[in-house]
């Protein structure tokens, strides 16, 4: 079997077993209230593991201000994955001709205009431009969640448009950013093996577009800025990532005017645990009822 | 005291009390774990009331396929509330171009194009496209969730850009339709009573756009197909909707050809909780600290 048709024979599994439901778009799905129910239970889960953080907790809409968007470096970045939101602006007549085009079967999102609001394209995103200025003395902890989107449309069930991500996230000093990092990475890592989870962790790069985008690749991979952790979850072939973590130096620290007690410009780093991928990786590693999963792993996400 | 300024002295209420967090685009907010709470609580308070529907269950991400979403009516009866996603199709050299437009503070959206993914309207949406086809004997009964997204920024906390939608649906003939919205109305009057919310249950219509709006809006209203539960949230003067249950009749079912065993057309109705309209009613109506609300209270969204 190809990866490809492994790919395929999971996602199909998956909506024959009625967890998902295929909505004629790759990969958008609706999903059933099993399947919600073991997001949730991998939210829970994650968030226990992090209590000891008294991070601040945050929970993100999935749309976000274009105007902070645009302070990241996203569209030099990923343009590939981005999703800019469009809005009618009219009255009667603008509508007369909105929906004479839709009905002639013409493009009518034509003259629609650019929203103040764009996808958002990572929960973390949003954190950012909340926190100008200067940091409390020793940083910030936070716990965030979002809807993120991602247009890269694929049979692989794991690569969803639109999915959750659940973020643990520091900003402060620089040796206590990687040091972040570093404890997160050990913690993921045990935090699935508790879970009977077949993972790795990897040094990675993120999908940087385009030409310059393979040199960000190769130096964010020379520098080890980012680890995956890993699993084969959609194909025997090929691991998927189910968390990573990030260290960003002063990227936003500069995008966004964050300062520490000291005058420097703050860096951040964030674990990342993709709810849906973590979700799908219990699926295929326990099998589709979860009544059969092993007890101990019921025990931990539905303590 | 206007409207008004009672809105936006609610807004910073809730804003300098750490609930909601400022994005900088009105009717965009991030969440804190507290609201978010609340959320879940009043999620799971409204499910187990609607326990003995035996309903099948599903989450909707916060976009849908546009291939639906332009079967329905939308486009013409709110043009003014939708969002259309755009993407990046295109190389290096388009790459450069989009770059060059954003750096010299032009409008890089120009040349994005519409993907084949909408902003999701309404949490029931993405359900009748899957219905298309005969329904079982005596009809089907869903409870679904989602992200909603409407283009109406607002200074009032209560018109969020993205909001959750929870609702119970029933697809089938229509006496059992009708039956199905009466009883829904009679138990969300209750479910809230019994929350110590103030509430009336009024006739309503959906905000139609435009001219022709105007008449849609008064035909809905004089056959008297949507009931609203309203409650002062935001304004002493104003109340605002916080579940609303509709009776489509055939609408859904003609643009989805969703058929009962007869053959006819099958109607449909709708109950939807706003997820972060109530909790905002609960904030509003018991304190901005939960542990100061009546302890049964309390013990309905948690037992």
């Amino acid at each position: 079997m190809t990866i490809e048709s492994e790919r395929r024979a999971f996602r199909n599994q998956l909506i024959e077993a009625g967890i998902l439901v295929s909505t004629g778009v790759d990969g958008l799905y609706l999903r059933s209230g099993a399947f919600e129910r073991i997001v949730r239970g991998v939210e829970q889960y994650v968030s226990r593991s992090g209590s000891d953080e008294a991070a601040e907790q945050y929970f993100f809409p999935p749309i976000t201000e274009k105007a902070s968007f645009e302070r990241t470096d996203y569209i030099k970045s990923f343009p590939d994955l981005l999703g800019v939101i469009d809005i009618f602006h009219g009255g009667d007549e603008e509508h007369a001709e909105l929906i004479f085009a839709f009905e002639r079967g013409a493009d009518w999102t034509r003259d629609l205009v650019s929203a103040d609001v764009v996808m958002a394209p990572a929960a973390c995103h949003a954190l950012y431009p909340r926190l100008t200025g200067v940091l409390p003395e020793g940083g910030k902890r936070f716990e965030v969640q979002g809807y993120c989107f991602r247009h890269e449309p694929s049979i692989d069930p794991t690569r969803m448009q639109s999915f959750r991500m659940h973020e643990f996230v520091y900003v402060g000093d620089p040796t206590s950013a990687a040091a972040y990092r570093a404890k997160w990475i050990d913690r993921a890592e045990e935090l699935f093996t508790r879970l009977a989870l077949d993972v790795e962790v990897e040094e990675a790069n993120d999908p940087f577009f385009g030409r310059a985008g393979r040199m960000l690749a190769a130096n964010q991979r020379a520098t080890a800025l980012k680890f995956e952790v890993t699993c084969p979850v959609s194909s025997t072939q090929a691991r998927t990532a189910i968390a990573s973590a990030n260290y960003h130096e002063s990227h936003f620290g500069e995008s966004f005017d964050i300062r520490t007690t000291d005058g420097n410009v703050a860096h951040s780093a964030c674990v990342g645990f993709g709810l849906e991928r973590i979700a799908l990786a219990l699926l295929k590693e326990h099998g589709l009822r979860v009544d059969g999963w092993p007890k101990d792993v019921q025990a931990s996400l539905w303590p």
